[in-house]
């Protein structure tokens, strides 16, 4: 199969997506030299790229549906934790021969990603095909009113921290699929839904515009994304150690009690487990309600879990309200 | 070496780079989830991906440097091949740990993109970096006047076909680096030079703009980007036999001379040769002088090679003035 034919049976975008798609924005799509992008006026184009490669970011063995659903959300995360709405995206693709004439495997993995896409109006405006080991290359192209972008260098001591939805079940997921430890089934069922079928937070970013301080998504886990915008602020933060258990899915599940997971355990994976692709994400204290209504419009779970202050690094406050360095903390470690 | 510390040590756009680009349109670079572009009023944005691959696209033991102008360089032709004026690039590596321990190499790769990227005023604003086998994914992005793209569906019956440059010199050395055939040195140095370090044709795009009917740039040879116009205009088109030495650099020679390297095999190597990054455009015959004028302005050489028919196909014009199919034509096979 040559890379025309590819791309006409499996990436070619659904009709209702092109239908529903910025065509104004979109002024030229697949099929020239390049994509032509018409931005409408006062708005910026907000630009991520992600790069999958299998044995490091996916097993070889993955539901390719997932994997084509998990290679458009993370780089669909980068947009919304910009706040910026989706306008289309490139896919360069390298194939191994197998994978390149396994018509079943393409078209989960096609069907996977176009099903995200068109469930954001984002088409499949151009890329590449090649030969080569599995490596999956997306850059995604969001629009966004000039000058309201959620960068991460605006944090202001006294801002409350934030996250959405959960922390850490991803990494709890991968921790099975590695061997290192076992789960109930029914924790595991929603972990590893986490994993392999991330949730980019597009209405929530869009909903934060004007009200976040910072923000940023949760990729490498909230310490280390967290300090993405604590180093870019010149700031420093205070999470509270108590929230855990809260902070999981998988804290919930009464099938997990009384186990290894306990909640100083759960509040180590949602830290430095990563691969949640939730935003973090600062606001002015006197914003809490507007916060929480923003949240609800986007119908998406919000949590507040510190608060940014002057003194840099980042701190857990102890049950006792002392503040810990997180260095300090004795973790076991399971990375 | 981190991906922070290898981004901030090999990959930081120099500032001569980031003074000269546009810096009113790139409204953030390297640093948050995402890159912003704010593009002037009345532009639209051209976007193209490639992905090059080791192996496959450039062999393991290619000068890094090289390496590094050419996979910059072969996006920047799509550019050139839409009229686009570059504004940034983003890129995506993967590297093997041996690489990506590797200073010298790792310079080496970076001083060959950025002097590329340096030369067009086209900073780097985003990317990823992360193990696995050496993989190259750039998305570059260029600006032009809304409705002046040089697209591919607008050639017409009458139009001249031209060529920037030379073609098939890439494909001659690659046939020496394969073991396929020898060249003298000096055709062999003068060839390599075209298959590793091709030039982007940037100043010739922008000059043709209003004035070329369709434009492709020539990566898979001749008479496949050739064909990509046809097929998009509905077309066909004739090219004179008689212009194959005058159309590769090795043909003018008088080392080449009295070898398997006659006309009738230069006039296949630019056929079917590719990695030329040349452009093929077609022009109304009335602006024969113009079109003249405007490579001059671009210090580009180009050459007439054929005319567009209705007819659609591509057909060879003998010596004798009779028509052959591309088909027809009994070729060696070197590929």
């Amino acid at each position: 199969m040559g890379e025309f034919e590819l791309i006409e049976r499996f990436f070619k975008t659904p009709a209702q997506t092109q239908a529903k798609a910025q065509l104004t924005t979109i002024a030229l799509g697949i099929g020239d030299d390049c994509a032509l992008i018409q931005p409408a006026p006062g708005t910026q184009i907000a630009i991520s790229s992600d790069m999958l490669v299998e044995g490091r970011h996916f097993f070889a063995d993955v539901d390719p549906n997932a994997l084509g659903h998990k290679a458009l959300a993370v780089n669909l995360s980068d947009l919304a934790a910009m706040g910026a709405e989706p306008l289309g995206f490139t896919l360069a693709l390298a194939l191994p021969p197998e994978r390149a004439r396994d018509e079943a495997w393409l078209a989960a993995f096609s069907g996977g990603l176009l099903a995200l896409a068109n469930a954001h109006h984002c088409p499949l405006i151009g890329g590449d095909t090649t030969a080569g080991p599995l490596n999956l290359c997306i850059t995604v192209f969001g629009q966004l009113p000039v000058g309201q972008a959620l960068r991460r260098d605006g944090a202001h001591a006294g801002d409350d921290i934030w996250v959405s939805g959960t922390l850490g079940d991803a990494r709890l997921a991968l921790g099975v699929l590695r061997g290192e430890w076992m789960l109930p089934p029914d924790v595991m069922a929603a972990a590893r839904q986490r994993l392999e079928r991330p949730t980019p937070r597009l209405a929530l970013g869009v909903a934060l515009r004007g009200m976040a301080s910072a923000c940023a998504d949760v990729s490498d886990g909230l310490a280390g994304d967290l300090g993405h915008i604590l180093k870019a602020s010149s700031v420093g933060a205070e999470i509270e150690a108590s929230m855990g258990a809260h902070l999981t899915a998988a804290g919930a599940f009464p099938s997990l009690a009384g186990g290894r997971f306990h909640s100083e355990t759960l509040l180590q994976l949602a830290l430095t487990g990563g691969d949640d692709y939730e935003l973090v994400f600062t606001a002015p204290a006197a914003a809490r309600r507007a916060v929480q209504s923003a949240a609800e419009r986007a119908t998406t779970p919000v949590t507040r879990v510190g608060r940014i202050v002057e003194q840099p690094g980042l701190r857990l406050i102890e049950a006792n309200g002392q503040p810990t360095p997180l260095e300090a903390r004795a973790f076991d470690h399971f990375d």
